[in-house]
């Protein structure tokens, strides 16, 4: 395939561009094979053409055309939530723009894709791509510990297709075992580190659910894993995020959860969350609600409350601190997982992380959590980032789980505002690149993809973008200061509050609030006086209700 | 009447004092005239007993108890929705506390009241007591206009007993006309200047309504005024805060609105505004469910709706923003009026006054902005502020439509975070003390009874204390930067916040907010840059939607 087979008019002139907030502006479109430009009338002020919109078309989620006699109107809906709006002159020309967006946006191979293209000046290929290894963190570990151990049983990514090379699991099952679990656990995902708390050296596992069918069936290798895994402690935690009965009925299709009586010293914890579909159509109400100017405020609630967003929010946020409280307080290990063990096991581990651990709440070591958490194991992004909350197109995988997150840790930042180093900024950009990006970072569903693909060795990360000096800056909390303590979020619903810098982005002008940011950040940086100490009355730690 | 004769039982050993957030501590608790106090036990830290809690008994909305055998639980509901709770060793000590706060806390006599009695060493009486005079602003305006008198009809109060004494009509209406319009308006509120927008000359005036009634009577001096008060403009608009049919049902009860057949240029537009007991419910229900933890979101949610407090907030400011537009927009005089004109219209005329002019977004500007749209203006703080949103005393004329008031303004200032002077604490201090307070400020209903009651030669000023340069501090915004132009909000469902500082203060704990509140102080004051100037990207005016 050619992209300019898929190109049927590269240019248009007098497109009128109009979007929410910013007057409309008239100028040259032009389709090229990844972006979407609009430079105004060249001579307009004597100069020679100024770029007004300069758009990856990958960002486009949905398409929408309205012919007049002579003329015709798009209405872009993007990915990032962004409404745009083209007027083009001649009927023609506008079917033949709405349909090249339209398959440029939704060219299906990864190879294809901007960030294969993509070679900006100042930036080399292979720097800064993985400047996070995980498998430093499990040799860290390892060495601390002397009961884990890494091991090389997935090096070709045949014992566990989403699983990265390197893993780290208990010192004595060796690799036999390990593929022997692997046919036991869905996906081949069997139990490994995701998180040792130093403090107390309790661990966290994750995993898929145990294939066990209809018929119970047990794997002695896996029960020894997980009795590994307590390290003489006498108690464990499986923390399912389906509920008992979900997990249940699971045998019916092969799955299952552990039983309490094969497990000795485990006991499971129900706590469901939403993923998939309902996710998704949570997302897709809250936008439209969100969009909807006509709503009063009895209705805009009620669609609040309906959309159900915030409830998963309350849910993500809740398990998250039962996991960390499992850990910190009852000082038990936990295994994590619901049935792949890719979306909302995903979600629990990262974010119990963020509240037990500092170091994960820096902006290198967030970037650090995400490699590890998300990307290195195996949250499929190609799939459940392939459409936003616009698109038309039949739904397949898509499901904003990593957005959840996000989300969630913004609920942490605002109820914490001295103790995350990055600012709102980077879980904005996190957002949008995930879903449309010029970097390969988010790109494919495994690292066995990528390696397939290639993704290293020809994009850029976006980390070694972001870490830039002159990024950097952007995506700080200039309020941070280091907190050693765990933060206990306040998870009541009253706490809880619609991320209005995401999903009103485009609507209201936070323009404001973007320059009192800007003026925190000058004032740290003009500030002459001693860092903040934290004092005795910041470092309380709060309990959780 | 004695205070010693309420107070049954004075001293209590080994009461226990538990609050949510802070830990439990136990001392004596002693019952003053207007305090109650918890000493924690002498002795424990080598100390004389530590004040634990100094309570305004004033501040107490309920008084619940719960008796066992030999000790008994007092659950104190104060008006600032602190909710606190007495452990009282001894059944007959517990009902006698309980009895005592009960009666100190209802003493209806305002000459009873604390700040008749509280006389602080570093302050004098009469010091600070109308430091913003409203006939400075009256004579401003009239020397500016010269179509515009100070009028000395209501020296005495009788021409309007809940006006001022100070009062700015058209300079072609005389004292005479004045008694009779007083007549055909209720409460004698006639048609005077509330605000002179000096950019393009227009005014806006506030009454009450005028007393028609079921024979449509008119009143020519009541025309005249109108007309006079349009200063040869052709437009004018009068904003009723009821809707129109309610306007039209007042003609049975004897009042009623402007026809237009017998006002002249003048365009009556409806917006109504809920007000006195709906709004006091409203309030009520709102705290109930902030502060019921047992709520899931989707309760949360549907209570936050049916409280109706966030339509109250909408309602208010696009009705502000409204007559901010007649005049800004329109060029045109506006006349605002509901029934009464002591509480909606106060709201509207004052709100708008924030939105167009920056003087009054100063702390400064905004105390004189108090003093004479509010306080002198004539509403009836002591009846609207008599009961909190605990209290279970039948609703007599309480309603929070002050509270309403700062609630608004907080919005702005979320919305605009450079544009106000003062901060979210100026703005709970304004809510403590409207409901309970050692100073004479917010006391009865009017100018007339203030001076009747002495409170001016007799009581400390909220002013004086607030503008000690070691208290004024912590009332101001860090990031204020003066901003010329008009704050247009939006009033979209989803631009508008709860008010976390306010409704969730004694819940969540705030801690780590006003600590960023602190610490961006610091900064401001550290910083050794200079003042930040209002780009042409900040001062740009916003629309409103």
């Amino acid at each position: 395939m050619e992209f300019s087979e898929l190109i049927k008019t590269a240019k248009v002139e007098n497109v009128l561009l109009s979007c929410p907030g910013v007057p409309a502006v008239k100028g040259t479109l032009c389709i090229t094979s990844h972006h979407l430009l609009l430079s105004s009338q060249p001579g307009r002020d004597g100069e020679q053409g100024t770029v007004e919109l300069w758009l990856l078309i990958r960002n486009v989620d949905a398409v929408e055309k309205r012919l007049a006699s002579s003329s015709g109107t798009i209405t872009l809906k993007c990915k990032d939530l962004r409404v745009l709006q083209l007027e083009i002159p001649g009927m023609e020309e506008c079917l033949n723009i709405a349909s090249s967006i339209e398959a440029l946006s939704s060219v299906e191979s990864v190879m294809m894709m901007y960030p294969f293209f993509y070679r900006p000046q100042n930036m080399k290929l292979e720097q800064g791509w993985h400047p996070y290894p995980p498998h430093h963190y499990y040799q860290q570990v390892a060495a601390e510990t002397s009961v884990w151990r890494l091991s090389s049983v997935n090096r070709d990514f045949a014992t566990c297709p989403t699983y990265p090379s390197a893993i780290i699991v208990p010192a004595v099952v060796d690799d036999e075992a390990l593929r022997k679990i692997a046919r036991f656990r869905q996906g081949g995902r069997f139990p490994i580190l995701s998180y040792y708390h130093k403090k107390n050296q309790t661990v966290m596992l994750r995993s898929s659910q145990p294939l066990m069918g209809p018929n119970k069936k047990r794997c002695q290798e896996d029960e020894l894993l997980l009795k590994a895994a307590l390290c003489g402690r006498t108690r464990g935690f499986v923390i399912d995020t389906r509920s008992a009965q979900a997990a249940k009925q699971a045998r019916m299709t092969g799955g299952g959860s552990e039983p309490k009586a094969a497990y000795l010293g485990w006991k499971r914890l129900h706590r469901p969350l939403e993923r998939g579909r309902p996710l998704q159509e949570s997302f897709m109400k809250l936008v439209e609600a969100c969009n909807d100017p006509s709503l009063g405020m009895d209705r805009w609630l009620s669609k609040l409350e309906s959309s159900k967003w915030l409830s998963h929010i309350k849910a993500a946020l809740s398990t998250a601190c039962l996991a960390a409280q499992c850990m910190e307080r009852e000082e038990a290990c936990i295994l994590v997982h619901g049935a792949e063990g890719t979306d909302t096991t995903l979600l629990v581990t990262a974010l119990a992380q963020v509240i037990l651990d500092p170091d994960c709440r820096t902006l290198v070591g967030f970037q650090h959590l995400l490699e590890r958490e998300w990307i290195q194991a195996g949250h499929p992004f190609h799939l459940r980032c392939a459409h936003s909350a616009y698109s038309h197109a039949r739904l397949k995988q898509e499901a904003p789980v990593f957005l959840l997150f996000l989300d969630c840790v913004g609920q942490l930042g605002r109820q914490f505002p001295f103790s995350l180093e990055f600012s709102e900024c980077l879980l904005l950009a996190l957002f949008e690149n995930s879903y449309a990006s010029a970097y390969g970072t988010f790109l494919c569903n495994s690292e066995k993809e990528r390696c397939l693909c290639k993704v290293r060795e020809t994009t850029h990360s976006l980390w070694s973008w972001l870490n830039q000096p002159n990024q950097q800056k952007k995506y700080l909390n200039p309020l941070y200061s280091y907190n050693a303590l765990v933060i206990w979020p306040s998870v009541e619903p009253q706490s809880l509050q619609l991320w209005h810098g995401l999903f009103l982005r485009w609507i209201r002008s936070s323009q404001y609030l973007d320059e009192a940011w800007t003026e925190i950040q000058r004032l740290v940086e003009g500030s002459e006086m001693p860092p903040r100490t934290n004092g005795a009355a910041h470092s309380q730690q709060l309990l959780p209700h």
